[in-house]
């Protein structure tokens, strides 16, 4: 596919891939400019580390096709040089163990989101299957004005609606909410209320649209149409320039991947979180997003339930790429960043 | 002190200070644009962090003092808004432990300086004060090509003849010894031979001088003459472009800091290194160089023994300049980077 640095980049705010040759060339074949990719779950700071080596390796292997994205500068060089620009993230906050000195750190090794936390409590904040929510801690607060200092974004994806009310409240930046749809949509735990994305959207705040099977209408028989007009509604409550795509792609992983995801190292247990004892591992992606090759099956969708030429752009990564540019590294101005106000949907 | 940005930088390429606001003054004072800092001798890689974490922590409360320093381009940073630049180093390689991918992650967090051993034997190379000096390991070869890709400078200070000598020749590009001074002035362990010195010369890397009193003919009581009059002699043997600063100053540092230098938990038994069981401790510096306050006498000094302002300006930062400039971050080309002459002395 040729690329033209001129066309509007293509982002994808989560993936969790088994990273290889094979899946860097179907994202150029996608047109896919740049990726945040997780790079840790319940790992401690060492073990993310020794994750980042690896990735280190590839970025060496693989250097016509992948590059190290730090910046929104850099997604533009991904999409001059026909690459893709990869970005850091973490879906716990275990790497930084319990010393806030760690978030600095993380930030200069690259890393630009970090879940505050995931299923569970945290030191931070409480996880969407605890029973209470109790909101954001001691240290979460300071945690959350260190991340804003540094410029590494929150993301709430899988936090409790509690703590993701008040993460929204107390980071002076606007926050992400990488990979989740709404629950008005389909009522899964990891979905989010209306109040939550109405609250995202007036604090100038991102939401990815997922495409994991468990996020989604009719799990992996959920159809383009239905999801695009999902985002068409969610487009009414937030504005469009609040949405993007994390599609959280897991493509290729071993089932036992997933059970690391849901058990790490915090019970002897099984928990299959958004999955059953019948269905304990990855499901099957939906067909009109079965890889980084279908990208353009979503751009049809969006175009076919109404959205403008500019409008799809924005969603297929546009609106990711300006809010990179607002959120990465220190703020422009000590003041506090003015909260966007909600675009209406032209 | 008024600081001009056209005049050249002041650099001292080593120093191991209890650091304080007081000694960041005294660099102004001083008219120091850069230091390069050890931040680690036997720690492992996590402690290491835990230091730079400490460094964060300064660069954030000192802003008006300090800077982070990365790349030349930070000295003149640094001379433009009258603070004092500092670079990282480590003075063994067990930050890296047995994993070669920790080169690259220490080179992004601001490593740039890194020696492959101290006075043992470590993973990588023989020390100075070992029985037997076999060279370069294994490893040792593995991770020299490694610095060399990434941008992490060698440093031989400590390390045993042998061992310099072969990490002269495996290195593709030029290696420093940040502080030492010739055997034939004083012959302490820790001081090079003619002919370390020469073989560093003929391949472009650096020799910075060391203040440390058991590095200095008549240790504490050192004359700037004779001090000055041994710069003279070593531009002779490796001309003036390859001379800089490395005062190993470590002020206000009790004494159970040496003891972690020498001692580290490599032995239960006490080890005294340069020193001895009557002079356990810190020796007093050389009145003509107490702290950073008294960089003016050095250049006194050269200038008296016949070096003419633009030499004493290139001895005192001018050179280091060039080789940071040179040195640090991927290669400008892959092919190896050609030898520098070595240039006489005018």
């Amino acid at each position: 596919m040729a690329q033209t640095s001129n066309r509007p980049p293509r982002i994808d705010n989560l993936q969790y891939c088994k990273w290889s040759e094979d899946i860097f060339r179907q994202m150029r074949q996608g047109g896919l400019d740049a990726v945040h990719v997780t790079i840790a779950y319940h790992e401690t700071f060492r073990e993310m580390v020794r994750n980042i080596e690896a990735w280190n390796l590839r970025f060496e292997r693989h250097s016509g096709l992948i590059m190290p994205g730090r910046s929104a500068e850099d997604v533009r060089t991904a999409q001059e040089t026909g690459r893709t620009a990869v970005f850091f993230g973490l879906q716990t906050p275990s790497p930084i163990e319990d010393d806030i000195g760690l978030v600095e750190i993380l930030y200069t090794l690259g890393v630009r989101f970090m879940q505050l936390t995931y299923n569970n409590q945290s030191l931070l904040a409480a996880g969407c299957y605890e029973a209470e929510d109790s909101g954001i801690t001691r240290m979460g607060r300071q945690v959350i004005r260190e991340m804003n200092r540094v410029g590494l974004v929150i993301d709430m994806s899988h936090s409790g609606e509690r703590s993701t009310l008040e993460a929204i409240e107390i980071s002076e930046r606007p926050i992400a909410i990488t990979h989740a749809n709404p629950a008005s949509w389909m009522p899964a735990r990891r979905n989010k209320s209306d109040d939550v994305l109405r609250a995202l959207a007036r604090s100038g705040g991102m939401l990815g649209f997922s495409l994991y099977p468990h996020h989604l209408k009719d799990k992996s028989h959920c159809t383009l149409e239905s999801f695009c007009a999902m985002v068409a509604q969610t487009a009414e409550l937030m504005g469009v320039d609040r949405l993007g795509i994390g599609s959280d792609l897991c493509q290729d992983q071993p089932d036992s991947v997933v059970e690391w995801m849901r058990v790490g190292r915090w019970t002897k247990e099984i928990d299959y979180g958004e999955g059953s004892r019948e269905q304990a591992g990855f499901p099957a992606m939906p067909a009109f997003f079965r890889d980084n090759r279908d990208w353009e099956n979503l751009g049809e969708g969006l175009r076919k339930v109404g959205f403008a030429a500019n409008e799809v752009s924005a969603i297929m990564g546009g609106n990711w790429l300006h809010f990179y540019d607002a959120s990465f590294g220190p703020a422009q101005s000590h003041a506090p960043t003015p909260r966007a106000s909600t675009g209406a949907m032209a």
